[in-house]
Protein backbone atom coordinates (compact mmCIF):
# COMPACT_ATOMS: atom_id res chain seq x y z
CA UNK A 1 0.00 0.00 0.00
CA UNK A 2 0.81 3.52 -1.05
CA UNK A 3 1.73 5.86 2.16
CA UNK A 4 1.95 10.30 2.70
CA UNK A 5 0.36 10.35 -0.64
CA UNK A 6 1.08 13.97 -1.25
CA UNK A 7 -1.85 16.32 -1.87
CA UNK A 8 -1.65 19.28 -4.09
CA UNK A 9 -3.40 22.34 -2.42
CA UNK A 10 -5.05 22.97 -5.88
CA UNK A 11 -7.07 20.56 -5.55
CA UNK A 12 -11.17 20.96 -5.23
CA UNK A 13 -10.98 18.67 -2.28
CA UNK A 14 -7.98 19.32 -1.01
CA UNK A 15 -8.77 19.85 2.93
CA UNK A 16 -11.21 16.82 2.71
CA UNK A 17 -8.37 14.20 1.46
CA UNK A 18 -5.93 15.59 3.88
CA UNK A 19 -8.73 14.12 6.91
CA UNK A 20 -8.65 11.26 4.95
CA UNK A 21 -4.67 10.58 4.85
CA UNK A 22 -4.98 11.51 8.47
CA UNK A 23 -7.96 9.06 9.71
CA UNK A 24 -6.11 6.50 7.18
CA UNK A 25 -2.38 7.09 9.00
CA UNK A 26 -4.45 6.62 12.76
CA UNK A 27 -5.77 3.33 11.52
CA UNK A 28 -2.15 2.44 10.62
CA UNK A 29 -1.18 3.81 14.49
CA UNK A 30 -3.76 1.21 16.02
CA UNK A 31 -5.57 4.57 16.84
CA UNK A 32 -9.15 3.71 14.71
CA UNK A 33 -10.65 0.52 13.90
CA UNK A 34 -10.62 -0.20 10.11
CA UNK A 35 -14.84 0.08 9.93
CA UNK A 36 -14.30 3.71 11.52
CA UNK A 37 -13.10 4.63 8.43
CA UNK A 38 -16.26 3.73 6.93
CA UNK A 39 -18.13 5.45 9.28
CA UNK A 40 -15.90 9.41 8.26
CA UNK A 41 -17.21 8.27 4.83
CA UNK A 42 -20.86 8.34 5.87
CA UNK A 43 -19.78 11.82 7.54
CA UNK A 44 -18.51 12.92 4.43
CA UNK A 45 -21.41 12.39 2.42
CA UNK A 46 -24.02 13.98 5.66
CA UNK A 47 -21.03 16.98 5.31
CA UNK A 48 -20.84 17.38 1.70
CA UNK A 49 -25.33 17.79 1.90
CA UNK A 50 -24.89 20.40 4.67
CA UNK A 51 -22.67 22.49 2.36
CA UNK A 52 -20.07 22.08 4.96
CA UNK A 53 -20.44 24.54 7.13
CA UNK A 54 -22.11 25.18 10.46
CA UNK A 55 -25.91 25.42 9.66
CA UNK A 56 -27.87 27.95 12.19
CA UNK A 57 -29.49 24.79 14.00
CA UNK A 58 -25.96 23.43 15.34
CA UNK A 59 -25.13 26.58 16.85
CA UNK A 60 -28.91 26.42 18.99
CA UNK A 61 -27.74 23.02 19.74
CA UNK A 62 -24.50 24.16 20.63
CA UNK A 63 -25.82 26.49 22.53
CA UNK A 64 -28.21 24.18 24.54
CA UNK A 65 -25.26 21.83 25.12
CA UNK A 66 -23.26 23.87 26.70
CA UNK A 67 -25.87 24.76 29.14
CA UNK A 68 -26.59 20.86 29.82
CA UNK A 69 -22.58 20.63 30.54
CA UNK A 70 -22.49 23.89 32.83
CA UNK A 71 -25.54 22.67 34.79
CA UNK A 72 -24.35 19.38 35.03
CA UNK A 73 -23.25 17.75 38.23
CA UNK A 74 -20.58 15.36 36.57
CA UNK A 75 -20.15 15.83 32.82
CA UNK A 76 -18.26 13.05 30.75
CA UNK A 77 -17.19 13.64 27.27
CA UNK A 78 -16.69 10.21 25.43
CA UNK A 79 -14.06 9.42 23.36
CA UNK A 80 -13.68 7.04 20.78
CA UNK A 81 -10.98 6.20 17.95
CA UNK A 82 -12.87 8.50 15.18
CA UNK A 83 -12.81 11.49 17.46
CA UNK A 84 -9.15 11.07 18.85
CA UNK A 85 -8.06 11.07 15.03
CA UNK A 86 -9.84 14.06 14.06
CA UNK A 87 -9.84 16.35 17.11
CA UNK A 88 -8.35 15.62 19.88
CA UNK A 89 -6.68 18.86 21.02
CA UNK A 90 -10.04 19.95 20.46
CA UNK A 91 -11.74 17.93 22.73
CA UNK A 92 -8.80 18.88 25.57
CA UNK A 93 -9.33 22.76 24.48
CA UNK A 94 -13.10 21.72 25.45
CA UNK A 95 -11.93 20.20 28.61
CA UNK A 96 -10.00 23.13 29.54
CA UNK A 97 -12.69 25.53 29.17
CA UNK A 98 -14.94 23.40 31.89
CA UNK A 99 -12.69 21.53 33.96
CA UNK A 100 -15.49 20.01 36.05
CA UNK A 101 -15.49 17.71 32.48
CA UNK A 102 -13.78 14.46 32.85
CA UNK A 103 -13.08 12.94 29.40
CA UNK A 104 -13.02 9.12 28.97
CA UNK A 105 -11.73 6.61 26.07
CA UNK A 106 -15.14 4.17 25.78
CA UNK A 107 -14.61 1.86 22.17
CA UNK A 108 -16.76 -0.49 20.45
CA UNK A 109 -14.18 -2.54 19.38
CA UNK A 110 -12.44 -2.19 22.88
CA UNK A 111 -8.47 -3.44 23.03
CA UNK A 112 -6.28 -2.80 26.04
CA UNK A 113 -3.77 -1.38 23.54
CA UNK A 114 -6.10 0.65 21.64
CA UNK A 115 -7.15 2.17 24.71
CA UNK A 116 -3.69 3.29 26.18
CA UNK A 117 -2.86 4.40 22.34
CA UNK A 118 -6.00 6.97 22.67
CA UNK A 119 -5.35 7.73 25.89
CA UNK A 120 -1.56 8.20 25.50
CA UNK A 121 -2.53 10.71 21.69
CA UNK A 122 -5.11 12.72 24.49
CA UNK A 123 -2.41 13.29 26.63
CA UNK A 124 0.00 14.51 23.39
CA UNK A 125 -2.79 16.86 23.14
CA UNK A 126 -2.26 18.40 26.04
CA UNK A 127 -4.52 16.85 28.58
CA UNK A 128 -2.56 16.36 31.71
CA UNK A 129 -1.00 12.99 32.92
CA UNK A 130 -3.55 10.18 34.38
CA UNK A 131 -6.44 12.66 33.88
CA UNK A 132 -7.92 10.76 31.04
CA UNK A 133 -10.38 7.66 32.07
CA UNK A 134 -10.91 4.68 30.62
CA UNK A 135 -7.61 2.27 31.29
CA UNK A 136 -9.11 0.48 34.25
CA UNK A 137 -12.80 0.25 33.49
CA UNK A 138 -14.83 -0.86 36.55
CA UNK A 139 -18.57 -0.44 35.47
CA UNK A 140 -21.09 -1.93 33.30
CA UNK A 141 -23.91 0.22 31.21
CA UNK A 142 -26.69 -2.04 31.97
CA UNK A 143 -28.12 -3.26 28.80
CA UNK A 144 -25.61 -3.36 26.40
CA UNK A 145 -23.84 -6.29 25.02
CA UNK A 146 -20.17 -6.79 24.82
CA UNK A 147 -17.37 -4.67 25.52
CA UNK A 148 -18.32 -1.14 24.87
CA UNK A 149 -20.93 -1.37 27.92
CA UNK A 150 -17.63 -1.49 30.02
CA UNK A 151 -16.51 2.54 31.61
CA UNK A 152 -15.07 3.86 34.71
CA UNK A 153 -17.14 4.66 37.68
CA UNK A 154 -16.20 7.59 38.08
CA UNK A 155 -16.45 8.97 34.70
CA UNK A 156 -18.93 7.33 32.73
CA UNK A 157 -20.71 5.44 35.52
CA UNK A 158 -21.17 8.01 37.65
CA UNK A 159 -22.16 11.07 35.41
CA UNK A 160 -25.63 12.80 34.92
CA UNK A 161 -24.69 14.43 31.54
CA UNK A 162 -22.52 12.64 28.51
CA UNK A 163 -21.21 13.59 25.37
CA UNK A 164 -21.01 11.25 23.19
CA UNK A 165 -19.95 12.52 19.36
CA UNK A 166 -19.55 10.22 16.65
CA UNK A 167 -21.37 7.35 18.50
CA UNK A 168 -23.10 4.56 17.57
CA UNK A 169 -27.03 4.15 18.10
CA UNK A 170 -27.16 1.14 20.55
CA UNK A 171 -25.01 2.70 23.27
CA UNK A 172 -26.44 6.51 23.17
CA UNK A 173 -30.14 4.37 23.74
CA UNK A 174 -28.20 2.51 26.76
CA UNK A 175 -26.99 5.44 28.17
CA UNK A 176 -30.56 7.28 27.46
CA UNK A 177 -31.97 4.10 29.48
CA UNK A 178 -29.57 4.58 32.32
CA UNK A 179 -31.13 7.93 32.74
CA UNK A 180 -28.72 9.99 31.99
CA UNK A 181 -28.39 13.16 29.72
CA UNK A 182 -27.48 12.85 26.32
CA UNK A 183 -25.49 15.17 23.93
CA UNK A 184 -24.17 13.90 20.29
CA UNK A 185 -22.44 15.65 17.52
CA UNK A 186 -23.53 13.57 14.57
CA UNK A 187 -23.69 14.36 10.51
CA UNK A 188 -26.30 12.23 9.99
CA UNK A 189 -29.71 14.26 11.52
CA UNK A 190 -31.35 10.67 10.96
CA UNK A 191 -28.65 8.63 13.29
CA UNK A 192 -30.14 5.97 15.79
CA UNK A 193 -28.15 7.97 18.06
CA UNK A 194 -29.14 11.58 16.48
CA UNK A 195 -32.70 10.28 17.24
CA UNK A 196 -31.86 8.58 21.21
CA UNK A 197 -29.81 12.06 22.29
CA UNK A 198 -31.75 14.69 24.06
CA UNK A 199 -29.24 17.10 21.74
CA UNK A 200 -27.81 16.40 18.55
CA UNK A 201 -25.42 18.61 17.24
CA UNK A 202 -25.69 18.11 13.78
CA UNK A 203 -22.07 19.33 12.53
CA UNK A 204 -18.83 17.97 11.50
CA UNK A 205 -16.92 17.49 14.90
CA UNK A 206 -13.82 19.43 14.31
CA UNK A 207 -16.52 22.37 13.32
CA UNK A 208 -18.28 21.76 16.23
CA UNK A 209 -16.12 21.21 19.41
CA UNK A 210 -14.39 25.22 19.35
CA UNK A 211 -18.00 25.98 19.28
CA UNK A 212 -18.91 24.61 22.45
CA UNK A 213 -15.59 25.52 23.81
CA UNK A 214 -16.59 28.99 23.19
CA UNK A 215 -20.27 28.67 24.57
CA UNK A 216 -18.84 26.88 27.79
CA UNK A 217 -16.37 29.97 28.05
CA UNK A 218 -19.03 32.41 27.46
CA UNK A 219 -21.99 30.68 30.26
CA UNK A 220 -18.97 30.59 32.77
CA UNK A 221 -18.85 34.07 33.33
CA UNK A 222 -23.16 34.33 33.63
CA UNK A 223 -25.40 33.19 36.30
CA UNK A 224 -26.90 29.60 36.45
CA UNK A 225 -30.41 30.40 36.44
CA UNK A 226 -30.01 28.22 32.53
CA UNK A 227 -33.45 25.63 33.35
CA UNK A 228 -35.93 27.66 31.54
CA UNK A 229 -33.91 28.12 28.68
CA UNK A 230 -33.36 24.26 28.76
CA UNK A 231 -36.94 23.45 28.70
CA UNK A 232 -37.39 25.51 25.83
CA UNK A 233 -34.81 23.79 23.31
CA UNK A 234 -36.89 21.11 21.58
CA UNK A 235 -34.11 18.45 19.80
CA UNK A 236 -36.81 17.30 17.42
CA UNK A 237 -37.83 20.47 16.01
CA UNK A 238 -34.05 21.18 15.82
CA UNK A 239 -33.22 17.86 13.70
CA UNK A 240 -36.15 18.63 11.52
CA UNK A 241 -35.01 22.20 10.63
CA UNK A 242 -31.89 20.75 9.63
CA UNK A 243 -32.87 18.23 7.44
CA UNK A 244 -35.05 20.82 5.60
CA UNK A 245 -32.04 22.86 5.16
CA UNK A 246 -30.24 20.08 3.31
CA UNK A 247 -33.38 19.10 1.32
CA UNK A 248 -33.19 22.92 0.42
CA UNK A 249 -29.66 22.51 -0.81
CA UNK A 250 -30.81 19.30 -2.56
CA UNK A 251 -32.97 20.93 -3.93
CA UNK A 252 -30.92 23.80 -5.50
CA UNK A 253 -28.57 21.13 -6.39
CA UNK A 254 -30.87 19.25 -8.39
CA UNK A 255 -32.08 22.60 -10.77
CA UNK A 256 -28.75 23.95 -11.15
CA UNK A 257 -26.83 20.23 -12.29
CA UNK B 1 -7.88 -4.83 16.20
CA UNK B 2 -10.25 -7.21 16.57
CA UNK B 3 -11.66 -9.47 13.80
CA UNK B 4 -14.19 -11.91 12.55
CA UNK B 5 -16.85 -9.41 14.61
CA UNK B 6 -20.38 -11.78 15.19
CA UNK B 7 -23.41 -9.86 13.43
CA UNK B 8 -26.35 -11.20 15.07
CA UNK B 9 -28.98 -11.74 12.04
CA UNK B 10 -31.58 -9.79 14.62
CA UNK B 11 -29.35 -6.25 14.19
CA UNK B 12 -31.57 -3.62 12.50
CA UNK B 13 -28.49 -3.26 10.33
CA UNK B 14 -27.11 -6.70 9.87
CA UNK B 15 -26.93 -6.70 6.29
CA UNK B 16 -24.89 -3.11 6.03
CA UNK B 17 -23.05 -4.40 9.01
CA UNK B 18 -22.16 -7.68 6.98
CA UNK B 19 -20.49 -5.62 3.94
CA UNK B 20 -18.74 -3.85 6.04
CA UNK B 21 -16.76 -6.61 7.69
CA UNK B 22 -16.03 -7.82 3.98
CA UNK B 23 -14.76 -4.55 3.03
CA UNK B 24 -12.40 -4.41 6.64
CA UNK B 25 -11.33 -7.90 5.42
CA UNK B 26 -10.64 -7.07 2.34
CA UNK B 27 -8.25 -4.07 3.81
CA UNK B 28 -6.58 -6.78 5.46
CA UNK B 29 -6.20 -8.96 2.66
CA UNK B 30 -4.24 -6.26 0.49
CA UNK B 31 -6.99 -6.09 -2.02
CA UNK B 32 -8.58 -2.52 -0.97
CA UNK B 33 -6.22 0.69 -0.31
CA UNK B 34 -7.43 1.94 3.92
CA UNK B 35 -9.29 4.99 2.16
CA UNK B 36 -11.36 3.25 0.09
CA UNK B 37 -13.81 2.16 3.27
CA UNK B 38 -14.09 5.97 3.41
CA UNK B 39 -15.56 5.94 -0.18
CA UNK B 40 -17.66 2.97 0.59
CA UNK B 41 -18.81 4.66 3.81
CA UNK B 42 -19.82 7.90 1.68
CA UNK B 43 -21.79 4.98 -0.75
CA UNK B 44 -23.40 3.93 2.43
CA UNK B 45 -24.49 7.30 3.39
CA UNK B 46 -25.92 7.95 0.05
CA UNK B 47 -27.32 4.77 -0.63
CA UNK B 48 -28.90 5.16 3.17
CA UNK B 49 -30.63 8.13 1.50
CA UNK B 50 -31.76 6.18 -1.69
CA UNK B 51 -33.83 4.03 0.79
CA UNK B 52 -31.28 1.12 -0.29
CA UNK B 53 -33.56 0.19 -3.47
CA UNK B 54 -33.17 0.37 -6.98
CA UNK B 55 -34.86 4.27 -7.73
CA UNK B 56 -36.76 3.77 -11.10
CA UNK B 57 -34.56 6.28 -12.85
CA UNK B 58 -31.62 3.10 -11.95
CA UNK B 59 -33.18 0.70 -13.98
CA UNK B 60 -33.27 3.29 -17.39
CA UNK B 61 -29.79 4.33 -16.71
CA UNK B 62 -29.11 0.06 -16.79
CA UNK B 63 -31.02 -0.09 -20.02
CA UNK B 64 -28.92 2.71 -21.59
CA UNK B 65 -26.14 1.58 -20.16
CA UNK B 66 -26.60 -1.93 -21.71
CA UNK B 67 -27.34 -0.38 -24.61
CA UNK B 68 -24.32 1.73 -25.13
CA UNK B 69 -22.34 -1.56 -24.17
CA UNK B 70 -24.52 -3.66 -26.66
CA UNK B 71 -23.22 -0.70 -29.52
CA UNK B 72 -19.84 -0.60 -28.48
CA UNK B 73 -16.43 -1.88 -30.59
CA UNK B 74 -14.47 -2.66 -27.66
CA UNK B 75 -16.28 -2.49 -24.49
CA UNK B 76 -14.76 -2.76 -21.02
CA UNK B 77 -15.57 -3.24 -17.50
CA UNK B 78 -12.58 -1.24 -15.45
CA UNK B 79 -11.89 -2.66 -11.73
CA UNK B 80 -10.63 -1.35 -8.77
CA UNK B 81 -10.45 -2.88 -4.91
CA UNK B 82 -13.97 -1.56 -3.66
CA UNK B 83 -15.42 -2.87 -7.00
CA UNK B 84 -14.16 -6.76 -6.72
CA UNK B 85 -14.71 -6.43 -2.92
CA UNK B 86 -18.20 -5.72 -3.38
CA UNK B 87 -19.15 -7.55 -6.78
CA UNK B 88 -16.22 -9.60 -8.52
CA UNK B 89 -18.77 -12.32 -8.85
CA UNK B 90 -21.14 -9.99 -10.29
CA UNK B 91 -18.71 -8.37 -12.82
CA UNK B 92 -17.65 -12.16 -14.25
CA UNK B 93 -21.24 -12.51 -14.61
CA UNK B 94 -21.85 -9.45 -16.52
CA UNK B 95 -18.26 -10.40 -18.81
CA UNK B 96 -20.26 -14.05 -19.40
CA UNK B 97 -23.40 -11.91 -20.97
CA UNK B 98 -21.72 -10.14 -23.25
CA UNK B 99 -17.91 -11.92 -23.99
CA UNK B 100 -17.08 -8.66 -25.95
CA UNK B 101 -16.56 -7.05 -23.01
CA UNK B 102 -13.13 -6.81 -21.87
CA UNK B 103 -12.32 -6.79 -17.66
CA UNK B 104 -9.36 -4.71 -16.16
CA UNK B 105 -8.21 -4.12 -13.11
CA UNK B 106 -7.05 -0.20 -12.58
CA UNK B 107 -6.27 1.28 -9.38
CA UNK B 108 -6.01 4.52 -8.12
CA UNK B 109 -3.46 3.88 -5.74
CA UNK B 110 -1.74 1.64 -7.80
CA UNK B 111 0.79 -1.26 -6.57
CA UNK B 112 1.64 -4.25 -8.70
CA UNK B 113 0.90 -6.60 -5.43
CA UNK B 114 -2.36 -5.43 -5.16
CA UNK B 115 -3.25 -5.57 -8.88
CA UNK B 116 -1.98 -9.33 -9.14
CA UNK B 117 -4.00 -9.67 -5.84
CA UNK B 118 -7.26 -8.46 -7.41
CA UNK B 119 -6.81 -10.11 -10.61
CA UNK B 120 -6.30 -13.80 -8.70
CA UNK B 121 -9.80 -12.83 -6.56
CA UNK B 122 -11.69 -11.84 -9.95
CA UNK B 123 -10.28 -15.44 -11.40
CA UNK B 124 -11.25 -16.84 -8.21
CA UNK B 125 -15.21 -15.72 -8.65
CA UNK B 126 -14.78 -16.74 -12.19
CA UNK B 127 -13.18 -15.17 -14.64
CA UNK B 128 -11.08 -17.16 -16.84
CA UNK B 129 -7.72 -17.28 -15.83
CA UNK B 130 -5.36 -14.65 -17.89
CA UNK B 131 -8.48 -12.90 -18.99
CA UNK B 132 -8.68 -9.88 -16.45
CA UNK B 133 -6.17 -7.12 -17.85
CA UNK B 134 -3.84 -4.40 -15.86
CA UNK B 135 -1.01 -6.33 -14.97
CA UNK B 136 1.40 -5.00 -18.06
CA UNK B 137 0.18 -1.52 -18.75
CA UNK B 138 1.39 -0.52 -21.78
CA UNK B 139 -0.54 2.83 -22.63
CA UNK B 140 -1.18 6.38 -20.62
CA UNK B 141 -4.62 7.89 -20.51
CA UNK B 142 -3.91 11.51 -21.34
CA UNK B 143 -3.73 14.57 -19.01
CA UNK B 144 -3.85 12.63 -16.02
CA UNK B 145 -1.07 12.24 -13.48
CA UNK B 146 0.55 9.61 -11.36
CA UNK B 147 -0.06 6.22 -12.19
CA UNK B 148 -3.69 5.70 -12.49
CA UNK B 149 -3.40 6.96 -15.97
CA UNK B 150 -1.51 3.18 -16.77
CA UNK B 151 -4.04 0.78 -18.44
CA UNK B 152 -3.63 -2.14 -21.36
CA UNK B 153 -3.85 -0.95 -24.87
CA UNK B 154 -5.89 -3.83 -25.66
CA UNK B 155 -8.36 -2.80 -22.85
CA UNK B 156 -8.86 0.76 -21.90
CA UNK B 157 -6.78 2.32 -24.36
CA UNK B 158 -7.91 0.75 -27.29
CA UNK B 159 -11.73 0.73 -25.99
CA UNK B 160 -15.09 3.13 -26.96
CA UNK B 161 -17.22 2.12 -24.53
CA UNK B 162 -15.90 2.10 -20.80
CA UNK B 163 -18.14 1.56 -17.59
CA UNK B 164 -16.17 2.28 -14.45
CA UNK B 165 -18.05 2.08 -11.24
CA UNK B 166 -17.22 3.75 -8.11
CA UNK B 167 -14.82 5.72 -10.26
CA UNK B 168 -13.23 9.08 -8.92
CA UNK B 169 -13.74 11.95 -10.72
CA UNK B 170 -10.47 12.80 -12.73
CA UNK B 171 -10.20 9.48 -14.59
CA UNK B 172 -13.73 10.05 -14.98
CA UNK B 173 -13.21 13.36 -16.73
CA UNK B 174 -10.21 11.96 -18.67
CA UNK B 175 -11.85 8.85 -20.16
CA UNK B 176 -14.58 11.58 -21.59
CA UNK B 177 -12.04 13.99 -22.72
CA UNK B 178 -10.18 11.40 -24.71
CA UNK B 179 -13.83 10.73 -26.88
CA UNK B 180 -14.79 7.30 -25.26
CA UNK B 181 -18.13 7.11 -23.64
CA UNK B 182 -17.86 6.62 -19.93
CA UNK B 183 -20.42 4.48 -17.96
CA UNK B 184 -20.65 4.25 -14.22
CA UNK B 185 -22.27 2.87 -11.22
CA UNK B 186 -22.26 5.47 -8.50
CA UNK B 187 -24.38 6.23 -5.24
CA UNK B 188 -23.88 10.00 -5.15
CA UNK B 189 -25.71 11.82 -8.09
CA UNK B 190 -23.67 14.61 -7.67
CA UNK B 191 -19.87 12.95 -7.90
CA UNK B 192 -17.55 14.48 -9.98
CA UNK B 193 -17.90 11.15 -12.11
CA UNK B 194 -21.57 11.67 -12.31
CA UNK B 195 -21.70 14.77 -13.73
CA UNK B 196 -18.60 13.69 -16.24
CA UNK B 197 -20.64 10.67 -17.11
CA UNK B 198 -22.24 9.58 -20.44
CA UNK B 199 -24.32 7.18 -18.48
CA UNK B 200 -24.67 7.49 -14.65
CA UNK B 201 -26.41 4.86 -12.95
CA UNK B 202 -27.50 5.99 -9.27
CA UNK B 203 -27.74 2.61 -7.16
CA UNK B 204 -25.63 0.66 -5.34
CA UNK B 205 -23.00 -1.96 -7.29
CA UNK B 206 -23.95 -4.95 -6.49
CA UNK B 207 -27.55 -4.05 -7.16
CA UNK B 208 -26.77 -2.74 -10.01
CA UNK B 209 -25.12 -5.14 -11.73
CA UNK B 210 -26.99 -8.12 -12.17
CA UNK B 211 -29.54 -5.52 -13.87
CA UNK B 212 -26.99 -4.38 -16.06
CA UNK B 213 -25.82 -8.47 -16.92
CA UNK B 214 -30.15 -8.63 -17.09
CA UNK B 215 -30.47 -6.29 -19.88
CA UNK B 216 -27.01 -7.10 -21.82
CA UNK B 217 -28.61 -10.57 -22.02
CA UNK B 218 -31.75 -9.29 -23.45
CA UNK B 219 -30.33 -6.90 -25.86
CA UNK B 220 -28.45 -10.26 -27.19
CA UNK B 221 -31.42 -11.72 -28.54
CA UNK B 222 -32.79 -8.37 -30.35
CA UNK B 223 -32.07 -6.65 -33.58
CA UNK B 224 -28.55 -3.91 -33.48
CA UNK B 225 -30.79 -0.69 -34.27
CA UNK B 226 -30.51 0.69 -30.83
CA UNK B 227 -29.37 4.21 -32.19
CA UNK B 228 -32.17 6.19 -32.32
CA UNK B 229 -33.00 5.05 -28.20
CA UNK B 230 -29.64 6.06 -26.98
CA UNK B 231 -30.00 9.59 -28.79
CA UNK B 232 -33.29 9.91 -26.32
CA UNK B 233 -31.75 9.27 -23.02
CA UNK B 234 -30.62 12.41 -21.03
CA UNK B 235 -28.65 11.70 -18.39
CA UNK B 236 -28.48 14.92 -16.45
CA UNK B 237 -32.82 14.66 -16.80
CA UNK B 238 -32.08 11.08 -14.93
CA UNK B 239 -30.22 12.38 -12.56
CA UNK B 240 -32.08 15.25 -11.60
CA UNK B 241 -35.37 12.97 -11.21
CA UNK B 242 -33.15 10.54 -8.64
CA UNK B 243 -32.02 13.73 -6.45
CA UNK B 244 -35.64 14.78 -6.06
CA UNK B 245 -36.52 11.15 -5.32
CA UNK B 246 -33.85 11.46 -2.63
CA UNK B 247 -35.25 15.24 -1.97
CA UNK B 248 -38.62 13.74 -1.17
CA UNK B 249 -37.71 11.14 0.99
CA UNK B 250 -35.66 13.62 3.02
CA UNK B 251 -38.76 15.52 3.16
CA UNK B 252 -41.00 12.82 4.26
CA UNK B 253 -38.32 11.29 7.02
CA UNK B 254 -37.89 14.95 8.40
CA UNK B 255 -42.12 15.04 8.63
CA UNK B 256 -41.81 11.43 10.04
CA UNK B 257 -39.00 11.63 12.84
Amino acid sequence: MTSGTRIPDSHPRAASLRVRERMKEAVEAGLVHPTGLIAHGRGEAFDYLLGERTPPEAKAAVAEAARRIRAARQPVLSLNGNTVALAAAACVEVQRAWPALRLEVNLFHRSEERVARLIAAVEAAGAPRGSVLGRHPDFRIPRLASDRARCAKAGIGASDVVLVPLEDGDRAQALKAMGKTVLTVDLNPLSRTALAADVTVVDELSRALPNIREEVLRLRGKPANCRRVIERFDNRKNRAAVLRAIDARLGALARKR
